[in-house]
């Protein structure tokens, strides 16, 4: 069954904030509204909220042109974002009714989530829940995360503008080290974001250039991490060298799976929902090298700066944010349901992309590590291979709008109590 | 005694880097080429290195336009700085003759010192010796710090374009802590530079604005910093909102004189000149928060990003640090010694300044703070007043000469060996 006329759309947000899930959602209103969609809803705290009966309709909020404009620089996401995880639909089925029943009510002929693996898992139960009650929603799924991480896609919205950041704060940190003589030298250790995937940290190497030797070593998670080799790798540069930076992602660990913040007895942190929290393991790995070696250390987290920087976005990642938005209401309008949108790379130079819209089940869930072979064989640096690949995804910038002297977001009055 | 004929100059940097203090090293370079003198060295590591005889033509580092451009462009000390005191002149005058003595030999009419209160004392010192022994060398500094503590003048290039960033950086970050529900809400610590002076803390508040709240409380190191009164405000913050930001400078303390990161058995770092190491401070008040009050907290340090950002400087900041640095040659020039350049400003709206010269004696080892009445009376805000000065100081950018997506800096070949 499909309506002969065109009814509404609601589009969610959800998992981690980044530098351009706002520009996805920019997109996905554009696209609905061109399309003949009546009305787009955005759900508050995404499927979370939903179930609360929390949304908004965003014409209240993109009300012209700069609005939108307004909406691609905005970092975070801009209709709140939740962790939730539905339950599997025989577990619960009363909540899918109640959610389809609040979706009825508000005449919704599609659904756009935009996330990350969360999110697809939620596409994926939502779109089985349809087939298996013969409504005619669609459920379509917008990639997003800075972590890279998702299957079947050549890349995700969100990880261009980051690594950007990464790598020009990186350059930044590198040149700032350079100013000081220290006796024995110093050792700089840079903490990045990523937990299981080193995408984020790999692109530290984005620093190194002409004018920059990069950072001295980069550590991800998808190798195990041996202390030792990592002490005598430090006192081995600071004979040639009098400030070395080293690169680790939050997530490594020793080859018996302990994370190195564990390795000292730091404040466990354990959040709500039973994740440790992982900050600290540049920190423990200071107080290793000042232990062991006796020279200057300096911890740097970047922490949520890197997927926050909307000042320093990718104009390539947001561009395709937007496009990516529009794919997946495109493919929704046109009755595509429980698939997503992905990026399909044509070619590194010049770098061309399209979209494709790809099953969802075969996504979620799923992790896209770094290839073995885009890593040295040490395990301490990315290969030419991985810069190819990331170096496209950074280029161009999105000069934020400025009012007196700081980027403008968009914002409505009342927004903030929405949230 | 004065030459008739022009013949060298020497410039040198000193004290921590900032995004600025090479467009003052520009300035200097360019107005000393056109009043006529023959070389421009650099000290390299200030004047720690010229007494090992240390230093380079600037002739083969700025070779062209372009490459003043980069150079204003780039961050920390091109030069590479050094933290020396030069020793009493009755304690060591073989120092003070070793270092004439060089002078001498490079035939320096003008010696520029690019730096903050100890690179001032240095400027008084060795202006001292010429008056003592008749020597016809002058001696001019040439302010800079982001900490902005320097007295007798309006500000100090440098902070402009770090208060920028941490206008910039922390509206993100709020941002960003809109994004998630929490079910006992977050507070996020963000540590901001500053050991006695809360200049850069409270710049902070540039992130209030008509989308953007700005942080919750803002913690000065002017102030004594009482731990209860913190940890109630946050209570009371966290009934009204869900994500709480709160921004202290890494040097607040107690009321006895304690700082706040000693107030925890956190590795008591020592630097090698017997400075402690301030940072810690914002990840002991999470813990502290995380105990009283259970809620979700993130700590996050700007450290040396917030000295480093050229990517995110401001115009006028480093219009005026380039303009200063051309004031200081020309004091020289003009034969001003025991001198530094002031900035006085005319008018806030529209935003006026000059530069001045003024007596080092009068500077050297001051310390400017934040005024009492700039600063709300619980201590938790800075005042209108404090915006009102800061604001013009963050006007305009100055775009990053990208490459490949990341901002280049200048760098000659071998140049990183001389460091």
């Amino acid at each position: 069954m499909r309506y002969t006329e065109k009814r509404n759309v609601i589009v969610g947000q959800s998992g981690g904030p980044t530098a351009a899930i706002n520009s996805s959602l920019a997109g996905v209103y554009r696209t609905a509204k061109d399309r003949g969609y009546k009305k787009v809803y955005g759900m508050l705290h995404g499927v979370q909220g939903l179930i609360e009966g929390r949304y908004v309709d965003l014409s209240e909020h993109i009300t012209n042109g700069l609005d939108s404009e307004l909406l691609k620089r905005t970092p975070a996401s801009y209709l709140g974002s939740c962790r939730y995880k539905l339950p599997e639909i025989h577990e619960n089925q009363a909540l899918y009714e109640q959610i389809f029943t609040i979706l009825k009510d508000l005449e919704i002929d599609c659904f756009i989530y935009i996330g990350g693996n969360d999110s697809m898992d939620t596409i994926k139960k939502l779109s089985d829940y349809a087939i298996i009650t013969g409504s005619p929603i669609r459920f379509v799924g917008c990639p997003k995360t800075i972590d890279n991480d998702l299957a079947l896609t050549d890349h995700t919205p969100g990880y261009g503008s980051a690594a950007k950041y990464i790598g020009t704060s990186v350059k930044e940190i590198i040149r700032d080290g350079w100013s000081m003589r220290n006796s024995k030298g110093q050792v700089i250790i840079i903490e990045i974001m990523g937990r299981n995937a080193g995408w984020l940290t790999g692109a530290a190497a984005l620093s190194k250039g002409e004018d920059c030797d990069g950072p001295d070593a980069i550590y991800m998670p998808e190798l195990d991490f041996d202390v030792d080799a990592f002490v005598e790798k430090c006192k081995n540069l600071l004979q040639v060298k009098n400030s070395v930076v080293v690169c680790v992602s939050e997530g490594i660990h020793t080859a018996d799976g302990k994370y190195v913040m564990e390795l000292q007895d730091a404040t466990d942190f354990t959040d709500a929902f039973g994740h440790k929290q992982l900050t600290g393991t540049a920190r423990v790995l200071c107080d290793i090298v000042s232990r062991e070696i006796g020279c200057k250390t300096r911890a740097i987290e970047l922490s949520t700066l890197q997927r926050a920087a909307s000042h320093c976005a990718s104009r390539v990642d947001i561009l395709e944010a937007y496009e990516v938005g529009g794919a997946a209401m495109k493919a929704a309008d046109e009755g595509d349901s429980g698939k997503m949108v992905t990026i399909t790379r044509l070619s590194d130079d010049p770098y061309q992309a399209g979209t494709e819209v790809k099953d969802v089940h075969k996504i979620a869930n799923d992790e896209r590590l770094v290839p073995r072979e885009w890593v040295n064989e040490e395990g301490t640096y990315v290969t030419d291979e991985f810069i190819t690949y990331v170096r496209p995804l950074i280029q161009g910038d999105v000069a934020p709008i400025m009012v007196d002297g700081i980027p403008r977001h968009l914002y409505k009055p009342g927004y903030q109590d929405l949230l």
